[in-house]
């Protein structure tokens, strides 16, 4: 249905909200006109909040993880574990992982996996970036974590091939199974296959990094 | 689980954007993240489209509609039923009514509904001012068209009363009852009991405006 606004200052901020992913033009009108009910400031605020970030954000030249500084927080913080990088898709991951409080090495931020659906190849992504730093930070081991995708799995594979030339780097990717919480008769058959596969010793599984 | 963000700007972007309705942290943080990969002046348009509707917009000076003049559109147009007036919570439920099309009148937009709950009482809306158009703008009938809950039984009893002393003036209430496309036996009692009371004539039930 073709909603028409009385005010073109209204459908303006209701086109800019519905454009945002997941946000219908329902949702978009909801959220304006909360917005227009807010004090003239927090508004201001609101605003201010996202040209800002979007004007002055860095992305940190080592790991290319969204940071306030030339180097993010993670990469200069001194007790981290220098000679693991941790590569993963984006700035999300970084966080996800983070949060998980299992992982005390260094990241690299590709900016996307390969995808040639979408257009991504590997020279739009932070490969290169990430070969040259093995030997200039003398990594001794790269953990892929990569979704478990068809385009996770290639760009895995393509990175793989990458550093291949590096003899002794150790090049893992983390672990594929069945998640904790689920139950066996639901979970997909390639998963268990592959959980089965990659099975751990019974005293193993319960260490802690 | 408290969540650590990479950077302080992100953070204040996260924190502005789960302030909206609806909107929980991690949704803000999609939304966020997707802005950061638009263009410069997309997001721009964004924040621009919202300062601007708040610093611009106008409210009509007759029914207090959102509107980009001092008049609004409904209120300026030579073809409406001037006589008719239809008495509404807000600016969304005059867009609602509009798009039924049913409706050729007048709004007047309270602003509110009394809700001593919520500390809103009737010298917080638009009801002097709907009292005042009455002799003024020789209105033979207002529609109270409010929520179907106790704080819009408790409005329209107020505004009824606050109108009883015009004595030509017509005051009427739009129609409770089932749903079109519902099934009669999900329909609540109460509903369904005012359904009967207020049961039209058959022929006229299929009248349109």
């Amino acid at each position: 249905m073709n909603q028409t606004y009385p005010s073109q200052l209204l459908e303006n901020a209701v086109n800019e909200f519905s454009k945002l992913p997941g946000i219908g033009r329902k949702t978009a009108l909801r959220l304006v006109l909360h917005l227009l009910r807010q004090e003239e400031n927090e508004v201001f605020d609101f605003s201010e909040a996202i040209v800002k970030l979007k004007n002055e954000v860095k992305y940190c030249k080592v790991c290319h993880n969204i940071s306030d500084t030339e180097i993010c927080s993670i990469c200069a913080h001194p007790a981290r574990d220098r000679q693991t990088v941790c590569v993963v898709e984006n700035i999300k991951d970084v966080m996800v992982i983070e949060n998980t409080l299992q992982f005390k090495g260094l990241y690299h931020v590709l900016g996307g996996i390969i995808s040639p659906m979408d257009g991504i190849g590997p020279g739009n992504l932070e490969i290169d970036s990430l070969v040259k730093r093995i030997p200039e930070e003398n990594i001794k081991e790269v953990i892929l974590a990569l979704s478990a995708t068809m385009e996770g799995d290639t760009t895995n594979f393509y990175i793989f091939r990458k550093l291949a030339a590096f003899k002794d780097l150790k090049i893992s990717v983390i672990a594929r199974g069945v998640s904790i919480g689920d139950e066996l008769e639901y979970a997909d058959e390639i998963t268990l296959g592959r959980s089965i596969i990659n099975r751990t010793l019974f005293n193993e599984s319960f260490k802690s990094n």
